[in-house]
């Protein structure tokens, strides 16, 4: 992504040159100046432009909308909601480290400044009908019978991009009893249930245990959301709370259930580790090798795995944050297109909805699903054996290599976890020695293994990011690319494929401890901890941010919290 | 208020220095570093304080703790938030100006930093029993039963500052179908409605006659609250709103309906033809001299005081804001002390509610009963009477002027309004010359206008901070005045009275008419109107603010305003 294409967001309309004369520059950054160009006129000069219909607004969809060309498409949009939040940031909004304005912009606001328009209606995606090319909608004011009316889309490309909802894996109670971190209203009802459970716990009247349970915080999943929740949480209680409830502060407990034996399980041990030490000196108690069998109002059951006991612990907030589950309008789709079951949406390297051939599927909804090597070997070798002699030399080999590595992703990732150069190392005879020509069966042996490294992307706003990107330098190129495709061969069927696949990039994750103290995984297996991982952190996630504006309000709300720290105002 | 006073907030703890230094100084204003005593010890050392009890942490009852020694006294507060809201910036609130979270301050936080410490719970107070001295109060938790158990408090001082509430003059729909504008989450509600209005308006399949209902916003009550949102509404449509939904720009209508003949009629008639025709240029249709009389989802019924004529109105919006009306515990506790049918409880002079020896009022929910001279006429005369001689020479008068003018402020209004330096002229004779003695007739006539001067302070802030802080004044020098009295002769009974009267120093009142223009009258009958009286507003707010906290926020919200625009995400 880039986000210096933002940087004209910084500037809103004319009169802005004579405020900012008296205000003076806040940012010290460049201010670009814009004028609106007519949108209107632009519009109508191109009757028949194929209609895009993008359902949702979070990263994949949000990529896409600002990278699309949207003067080459009549684009709609159709997302519950009219903003795009910057979700890495939900665990601080718990906490009031952030507010929740701060990671949210308006979607028109993000596509406004370009040449076009899109419309965007804020309703739900309730029925996606690929055979007629239609979506129903129903919009989200329930209360209103006259603005709740559903209503129907015809698409010529259709863009999913509607995430993936909570999994509580049919744990009874979890839906009722539980608080969730996925929107910005989650975020918002934890941080006002934290203070509730102080306000509760000072009440005349109760005994000890009401108030521990009062003040007894759990977390289930011990993913990057959770770890951050925790740490966020501890402290807040220890920076702010206490000082204002000193009456129960020694009653607050923090407990962490993870199923697996280790917390950030997806991470480096060496992080995972430190996390676990980090959280045992903080006395946030971390229980591992558990699983949630049911949670009620006031209790939450839990088994240890090893022993297959089940003990029952009172809680005052419950904060789940464990996998992802499948929209219903993407299990509907998944049973039309034949792929009944899945978790989610099937797509090929192009992001195209298996069993569609105009549906798009980005993000948490979809996952890709790999074309295996192997299936294609035979005809991979035909495509390259060109003088039929039913054996490849190394030359002809050459000659497709760039086309398998682009086309497989996973022999580029085989080749290096056996720590090879190319692929004709592969080839290589049972002493190492490089061989001039092989046949069917050589090839086949030498890139059995191949397939093995294929990997599911995470369900991250990373990979979901780029996808939308990706998608959108597809459609921008759709024209251009039908003549000159830019795609790897096609072993199969001869010619070249359209677009190159795509192929995700991971820059690295992060993972926020509390204490200005932050753990992280960056690209070439390289791994930090500590307070300059967290001035590391900041200065990524500021970077990251989707417009100046959200940009200017985290900096500050950072710096406000250094100095004046969170509030506890039940708003 | 003094201000200054909440200087030392702007430092939170020991670890704040390390971190100033790392992050360099945000308002190059002075901070002043601080160091926590230890309350607990302090408490304990005086284990027979009196207890004071606070109902209410509104501008009266804030203002009351702020300035409450609170080492002298026991204090508990009932109320149902945990902090107070800087209300005069509701109105800006309401369309994303200024942040909700910018304008609130956690009362923990207030009183924190004294020495001594308050308990404070989240409840409403649902009776108060003045014979028993207690009150009986229930927490806000309605959903846990475990926490919402009633609990009553022994009082030895009882302080009510519970405000009032909306006051709908029995309209019928009107608390159904209407925001109000009293409570920072009325505020919250109706930015998001006016959203809504938006995002409905341009859903597809809709009349235009729906779109435009959606779009058409109705304010009631032409008071500084209704003005100030219609302003605050209009600027952010025309400076944000319209930019992002341009399809329905041409739609939007406002609309400030007023029962009486002008808006801002509590304002100087200059001020108040001066933001009818700013409204009238800007396109806000002010209806004057209407009454509503019912008010459905859709419709909203007036009727024309004139003609008598009934119209209905389609709305997509209505803010209602006209006055105040009394809160049920308010009206309970009027009907145990003899005061049933009254809007406000009726206190004396020194915020005593009448009929209680022990429970004072403040704000909104009070009233003060000023004392008519005429009742004490006899009483003042015999008392300045000091030789029995059955007149008043002016030597005699002379010695009780200063007791008459504190005890019965509406002399000196009398005074001004007759353009006349001091009682002995009101005692001239028909010629105007000064007399050498007056008898008990000539005195009672000179007098006898005085009494329609006595006004009834408005609903406002300014008048409930005051007499917090004076009540609180009262309590800190309770012990040194009952040996030392500093109020006015008791003409009556002999002797002084503990405390001078409650005397309210109008400083003004501000009306922001939007575009960055306000219009203020000041102290002396100055009026101001126009872009430097919106500057001026600017600093009064900015200055009055609880907390460093909040002005730093506040300053930093507008300046973003400035910059970036409002926000028009829908959380």
């Amino acid at each position: 992504m880039t986000f210096l294409s933002s940087l004209g967001k910084a500037s809103r309309s004319a009169p802005l040159a004579s405020k900012l004369f008296l205000l003076g520059t806040l940012s010290g950054g460049s201010i670009v100046a814009y004028s609106d160009s007519n949108t209107e006129a632009n519009k109508k000069e191109q009757p028949k432009k194929k209609k895009v219909v993008v359902l949702g607004t979070g990263w994949a969809g949000i990529s896409f909308l600002k990278d699309l060309d949207i003067t080459s498409y009549d684009v709609q949009v159709v997302s519950p909601q009219n903003y795009f939040a910057f979700t890495p940031l939900l665990p601080s909004v718990t906490c009031g480290t952030v507010e929740a304005r701060s990671i949210v912009e308006s979607v028109r606001n993000i596509t406004k400044k370009k040449n076009g328009e899109i419309e965007l209606w804020e309703a739900d995606c309730v029925k996606i009908d690929p055979a007629n090319n239609k979506v129903h909608c129903r919009p989200v004011f329930k209360d209103d019978p006259e603005a709740s009316q559903e209503f129907s889309l015809k698409y010529d490309y259709l863009i999913v991009a509607v995430g993936a909802q909570v999994n509580t894996f049919g744990t009874p109670g979890v839906l009722e009893n539980c608080h969730f971190l996925k929107e910005v209203e989650d975020a918002q009802r934890i941080r006002r249930g934290v203070i509730d459970c102080f306000e509760k716990a000072i009440l005349p009247g109760l005994t000890e245990e009401q108030r521990r349970r009062n003040l007894h915080f759990v977390i289930v999943g011990g993913g990057p959301t959770g770890v951050e929740f925790a740490a966020e949480l501890h402290d807040f209680i220890q920076e702010d709370i206490t000082k204002i409830y000193p009456s129960v502060k020694d009653l607050v407990k923090i407990t962490l259930i993870q199923s697996g034996d280790h917390i950030l399980n997806s991470f480096d041990e060496r992080i995972s580790s430190f996390a676990e030490q980090k959280f045992l000196r903080d006395g946030i108690v971390v229980q591992t090798g558990m699983r949630v069998v049911s949670v009620s109002d006031k209790d939450i059951s839990v088994k240890i795995k090893s022993s297959g006991e089940v003990v029952s612990v009172p809680h005052g907030l419950i904060v789940w944050s464990t996998g992802v589950g499948t929209r219903p309008v993407i299990s509907d789709l998944m049973e039309q297109v034949d792929q009944g079951g899945r978790r989610a949406l099937a797509t090929n390297e192009w992001l195209l909805v298996k069993g569609c051939e105009n549906v798009f599927a980005v993000g948490d909804c979809a996952s890709i699903a790999q074309r295996k090597i192997m299936g294609d070997i035979a005809n991979i070798f035909k495509a390259a054996d060109v003088d039929n002699s039913g054996t490849l030399t190394m030359e002809e080999l050459q000659d497709v290599v760039d086309d398998i590595l682009v086309r497989y992703p996973q022999v580029d990732l085989y080749l290096k976890s056996k720590h090879m150069r190319n692929i004709t190392d592969l080839l290589a005879d049972s002493e190492g020695n490089a061989r001039k020509e092989v046949d069917i069966e050589a090839f086949k042996s030498a890139l059995s293994g191949v397939d093995s490294q294929m990997k599911t992307l995470p369900a991250t706003a990373q990979v979901a990011a780029q996808q939308g990107s990706y998608l959108a330098k597809c459609f921008n190129t759709m024209e251009h690319c039908k003549e000159h495709p830019e795609g790897p061969k096609r072993f199969r069927t001869g010619g070249h494929h359209q677009f190159r696949p795509f192929q995700y990039k991971h820059f690295g994750q992060f993972a926020p401890l509390g204490g200005d103290q932050a753990a992280a995984e960056l690209p070439g297996d390289w791994v930090s901890a500590g307070r300059s991982t967290q001035w590391l952190w900041y200065s990524v996630y500021a970077s990251k941010q989707v417009s100046w504006r959200t940009r200017a309000l985290v900096v500050s709300d950072w710096t406000r919290r250094y100095i004046f720290g969170r509030d506890s105002s039940r708003i």
